[in-house]
């Protein structure tokens, strides 16, 4: 099968203007099918607060409320989308800026209402009909997804763009060899939180026992890992987890980020 | 040849939510491929001044700056788009939001710098590449278009929605039997500007001619009419002027807004 890659930047590379720019042109440059999600930033929260949109939490959990969804349509979809669509346009890349809802290629359920009542806020399906998403990688254009889906019924919602990276890595599986890449801001899993060049290279679901075993893995990467198995055992082919600075490297046969595998 | 629709709907369409649901639900139930291009509404205007970006004129003509064009992309391409495309969605209708960046299916130039300096307005090229416009059309997908281009160099820009609708509408005449339709306020194009039943059926170059003899027409109507005709000229089989109150009918064979013809 042929190879598609799956990236995924989040907010700190979209708020370091330098860094989000040559991560992009490192993206164009992948001579292959691929896919770019991304997540927020920091300009929602300071473009909502302008507006007198206040973060809104219950139990210590952000709440998507209607002005909520609002704001994070126009500016994750609007102005964060577009401005990458156009400058991966300018790095002749064929970008085309899409939501979950275009196409309906990624449809969600609104969380219900439990504890917590999130809002407006979309778990998306397990597996997805990709045959739109298919038709727009096949004919050599490039998927940029912002983190927004919809019910099906007209309400937009708030989805988390981790999830849609390894939903859409996941469906695509059928069709390509899919390495999904989550862009973070550390080179990759390190064995020492302290020692920035303490990465380690592979991690399997045996050398992941081992490390719980031997505590070695900090608190905060353990959902990343776990989400990265979670893609693998639903057929992606590999994960990689690694700073947007390599994505270069990070895209070859030679990583310098976490590679994460069967 | 097939048909094919293109339909521009304004600012006081997309202002009003019942006429523009209802609007949405005949434009859903069009069984021929289509394409939406929709404006901005009031919503542009309101926002910004609450994020303190007031409307900058310059000789009586409004200026796109750098607050304005992230402020139009956040709300035509983010807001309006995308609840256009949930809505049509909701329809069955599988709608997928564009701006001209996305896919680089609208080029634009950025307007020289003359008595005026417009700023991030583009001006779009007379013919476009319409392949990955048709790509989508021809696999039953419906492009939502919100009227935001790009110079291809990373720059995004604003152009009139009508002006959109008419190239996107010349340039697939070769492919399609183009009906372009321009939903307006009134019922068509009035030979009394007093009485909205009095709606001019057809209009063609020689009864144009003796209209403006007869200096029948309202000055606002006449660069609608100059618009249509160019349309005409180069390719486009026929347009309509209208109401979105009456879309269902001006798609049919006895529309009736005002039909201007070769």
């Amino acid at each position: 099968m042929n190879r598609l890659f799956v990236i995924k930047i989040g907010g700190h590379v979209i708020d370091d203007e330098s860094a989000l720019a040559s991560c992009l042109n490192d993206f164009a440059a992948i001579d292959a099918p691929k896919i770019l999600v991304h997540g927020g930033g920091k300009l929602a929260t300071s473009i909502g607060k302008q507006l007198g949109i206040e973060p809104h939490y219950v139990m210590g959990r952000r709440i998507t409320d209607a002005p909520t969804i609002d704001l994070v349509t126009m500016v994750y979809a609007g102005l964060i989308n577009k401005k990458l669509v156009a400058a991966l346009q300018a790095f002749n890349c064929h970008a085309i800026g899409l939501t979950g809802a275009d196409a309906n290629i990624i449809p969600a359920l609104k969380r219900p209402v439990g504890e917590i009542d999130y809002g407006f806020v979309g778990d998306v399906h397990t597996n997805i009909d990709v045959k739109n998403m298919l038709l727009l990688v096949n004919n050599n254009l490039v998927p940029v997804i912002a983190p927004i889906t919809h019910d099906g019924k007209g309400q937009l919602l708030n989805t988390n763009a981790d999830t849609i990276a390894s939903v859409l890595a996941r469906s695509l599986s059928k069709q390509y060899d899919v390495r999904l890449v989550y862009c973070f801001e550390k080179k990759g899993v390190l064995e020492n939180v302290q020692d920035e060049n303490s990465v380690i290279p592979i991690i399997n679901k045996k050398i992941y026992q081992q490390l719980l075993l031997d505590k070695k893995l900090a608190d905060g990467i353990l959902p990343k890992i776990e989400n990265a198995f979670m893609a693998i055992e639903n057929g992606v082919k590999e994960v990689l987890i690694g700073d947007a600075k390599d994505l270069m490297q990070n895209m070859s046969d030679q990583p310098s980020g976490t590679l994460i595998r069967q």
